[in-house]
């Protein structure tokens, strides 16, 4: 080729999916599309169900790692602020403008505390989860250090089995702890049960409800009887979020998928054993995908794989289609069983991820959508943001 | 507080997780550290085995997707380029300065078109997969707007159930089509067999690959008695190289993981009944964890979850211990059964992910360790390129 090169042939520039005012059908794909109507119809309706029921409201922020999403949550929603699971997140956040910060996790890496105790710089109150008191050396000297104060939760172990103390005075020996520590606060506890969160029937959820609200009553009295306060009590995801709220003894909320939904959480039902992605909440979450390949006649392969989704909770479902369905999943691909082919190459179908989390996390770009057009281009800010 | 801030109280910096020269104790978790001498070790052992053999070996670059891997697999193991499967993809790699480059897929989007019609520009040669006459008279304009020449393989489903032609009728067709067309050239056929790479006994495989070696020579001839040569006929992964490098007929090949190793990989076994990672390659990626709690005697949680890998092919195994054991997985935690409690909190932990592709998908940086030093960090430079 004896072709005089041009510039723009090389520049073949960044990776953003979209551009505002697009047509959907011009989006690239595989990504992440929110439909903004349902999203702000969730936002506003968690936020309306915390106002009535006098609870705070602190998004999970590790569910979107979205500023954008959070501010929006803030605005329509009410919340107060954020929780997220790591100190890299909370800079996102705090460097974003959020003001109310709890790192809902353990902070025990030199690095990590420092980075810690810097936050309140940024004029964030910053609050860090606690299960150990080993840990609180740590966290004193660092906000010292950094002439910061910082606030503690005690983090209770109330069904997940993983991170926790699991007896009342665990609880007030590190309460007691935290209060003698220099530019540390005691501000309340973390009991947030995760592992009921995805049991399908209301009355199994409220089981273990039951068992972890009594175990942060008998924590909350303890600490009374020996003089201590906990301004917050905090917990509640979008499988449980109305027990915390009628319990008397929460009031803090932290629910994340609510606002995005996905077909794991999609599946538990309700009170009225109604699935709650159809009627409780709506998908806003999408994986936009297109056909890309249709060799053999009965199966379509899309373009969106492993890269595009974390599978750990299942395979996406096709939103608002029965003729066709996502049947298998490779680094690069999906199969959609077409079995009257339907599907021409090029099609786009709207995905709802398994689970949205780790789904999130693979992509950069959320991609806002409303009749049809391209109306927002939100980074997924904290993506990738581990440490 | 009334301190007054200093701008390095704000300054908390990128996630760069580690510094060249760092002790291995000092990286930030959790992140991917690479093994350098095993890395080196496994590479330079594929390129004896290719060259031996009279095989080109073109890296798979969607596995590790970094420009820096590619070019130590060019520069120790003679590899003549790298497959990619998507054009974002090829894009990094060929900006990056690879010099020969397959997006090993359908590319059917028009903007995508575009994009792949630009690569060549680059001064890369660029080879695209087709498996739809269809997609040639696209194709060649797309290549003739930009001046530019992409040359074919014809994708020949050999048994994935994916994309790809199972006829060879089918093969000469579309060949004929890309010789018609101006601004493609016909090059050969893409064969790699996906589905059996990961069946547990070299037999299994074997099995498998004998159907595919016979669908390709069926192929190959038919083109021949119609007088259209293969310059390149290419596939064979981790689990089959050795069958497409005696074939006859296959003088490519397409290996990816061979050079980090994974958990999936790593249990099946070579011709003498071995693991293959207990002889044949080393385990030379790892996720590098951290214990950050340790509230329950018997069970450590790590820093590792589901945002710092994909599990899609099972659960990361702990690298050199059987006295500990990475038990579940949730989105920013890994449980670690310790049932003798030997695990003290930050501790590090090396494991060995499930499935490297998509684990790798997931983070920003390697870290290349050796003797317990940090030696390199290179960007995971083509991470999220889904498009």
């Amino acid at each position: 080729m004896n072709k005089t090169v041009n510039f723009e042939d090389l520049e073949v520039g960044f990776d953003i999916p979209a551009a505002i005012g697009m047509d959907e059908s011009e989006i690239q794909t595989p990504c992440l599309i929110l439909d903004l109507d349902a999203l702000e119809s969730n936002i506003r309706k968690m936020g309306d169900f915390a106002k009535a029921h006098g609870m705070r409201h602190r998004v999970h922020g590790k569910m979107h790692k979205s500023v954008d999403v959070a501010k929006l949550q803030e605005r329509l929603g009410g919340s107060i602020g954020v929780c997220c699971q790591k100190v890299s997140e909370a800079e996102v956040f705090a460097r974003g403008g959020i003001t109310d910060i709890l790192v809902s996790n353990q902070v025990r890496d030199p690095a990590k505390l420092d980075r810690l105790a810097r936050l309140p710089n940024f004029g964030a109150r910053i609050i860090v989860c606690v299960d150990d008191i080993d840990n609180i050396s740590d966290l004193s000297a660092a906000a010292s250090r950094h002439g910061t104060e910082l606030e503690v939760f005690i983090e209770i172990d109330c069904g997940a089995g993983r991170c926790g103390v699991t007896t009342t005075p665990a609880v007030i020996e590190i309460a007691k702890a935290v209060q003698a520590a220099p530019n540390l606060k005691f501000t309340g506890i973390q009991a947030y049960q995760g592992a009921m969160q995805h049991l399908d029937t209301y009355e199994a959820r409220k089981e273990k409800l039951d068992v972890a609200i009594a175990m942060v009553e008998d924590a909350v009295a303890g600490l009374k009887a020996e003089g201590i306060e906990c301004e917050l009590v905090s917990g509640g995801g979008t499988g449980s979020y109305y027990f915390e709220s009628n319990s008397g003894v929460y009031n803090e909320l932290q629910c994340g998928s609510y606002a995005f939904m996905d077909a794991d959480y999609g599946r538990i039902l309700d009170q009225n054993g109604q699935r709650i992605d159809q009627g409780e909440w709506e998908n806003a979450l999408f994986i936009l995908t297109s056909i890309m390949s249709h060799a053999k006649a009965d199966k379509a392969i899309c373009d969106a794989g492993l890269k595009a989704q974390s599978v750990d909770s299942g395979l996406p479902f096709v939103f608002g289609r029965d003729d066709v369905e996502y049947l298998k999943c490779s680094d690069e691909h999906g199969v959609i069983g077409d079995p009257d082919g339907v599907l021409k190459v090029n099609d786009k179908l709207r995905l709802v991820p398994g689970h949205c989390d780790p789904t999130c996390n693979v992509h950069d770009w959320y991609v806002g959508v409303r009749g049809g057009k391209v109306e927002a281009l939100w980074p997924v800010s904290a993506r990738g943001k581990a440490y």
